[in-house]
């Protein structure tokens, strides 16, 4: 940040406001205080005949690496909704929410990954923009070492790990309260 | 937004930029595109004798009604730090996490709040700077007409009605990479 967005002041103060404990960018002209928040990043899980959908990465970072279908939460999206979205827009997979599964901080790079359950509710699948191919994996055919982010091979291993033990995957409370 | 921060320009255009599928503000003059991103908002649903750990709120929005300690997740912390520090500033209670409780979506404002069960470490508790009182209530105490919020509601509805019913209680997968 080098401009303020408010009043387009080049004078930046990094400092602590007055009742706060965490340094901001404060503009010394208009007094506006910028804060800037770790980022929502969602997924799905999407199981179909004990397999899970996975999809090799079209764009860079991680470029032919595999992932689960997941990107940035938007503007207007419930948790759930930016997850089926992205499930879409990477596969071409019409999915619904069964259950939340997993939650990853990433705290060096400010961002937090949840990863949903999901089960198919058409059967086709395509590769979309994002993505080079996308294809549905046992758990002896999962490319472990091509994964393309922790966070995905963290809900990956939990999910193999725990799918015999139902009542050990009970997820109690997601709501939304949409107002508008 | 009125100027782009990264040059200062005020020649900014709501647009939906090539590739993409949102519109985001777009510097005409040198091309950076702002996202906007919801915002995550953490604390803890502190549980003790079973008694559960309220604040009344001595901060505008919602002065003087009550909320499970809770606020904004900052830049740098997991989901779990966020609201074990929370939950010190607002009731200058130490605790550690159990386990995640609920997820609940504010589409029409940006925010998705995250609510953890979790315990006490040491036995005092104190109204921090952003509370008036904190205490603890059993079920039948619980100014539920005065709660703030409709997600720390929810997160306490679930918690009641579920809580003799360990086997829908837990919860799997949380982890955090931390590089840095």
């Amino acid at each position: 940040m080098n401009f303020c967005s408010h009043c387009g002041s080049n004078q930046l103060d990094c400092k602590v406001p007055a009742g706060d404990h965490v340094a901001r960018y404060v503009c010394q002209v208009c007094g506006t205080v910028h804060y800037v928040n770790p980022k929502m990043v969602v997924g799905c899980l999407v199981v179909h005949e004990e397999r899970v959908l996975l999809c090799r990465r079209a764009i860079e970072p991680r470029y032919g690496f595999w992932n689960l279908p997941t990107g940035f939460l938007e503007s207007g999206e419930t948790v759930e909704e930016g997850a089926i979205r992205e499930t879409w827009e990477e596969a071409r997979a019409r999915v619904k929410v069964e259950r939340l599964h997993s939650v990853y901080s990433l705290p060096h790079c400010d961002q937090i990954i949840i990863h949903f359950v999901a089960q198919l509710q058409e059967t086709g699948i395509e590769a979309g923009p994002e993505s080079l191919e996308v294809n549905f994996f046992a758990e002896t055919e999962i490319p472990w070492d091509d994964m393309a982010f922790s966070s995905h091979r963290f809900a990956l291993e939990r999910y193999f790990e725990n799918r015999l033990k139902p009542d050990k995957q009970t997820y109690l409370g997601s709501s939304c309260l949409r107002t508008s």
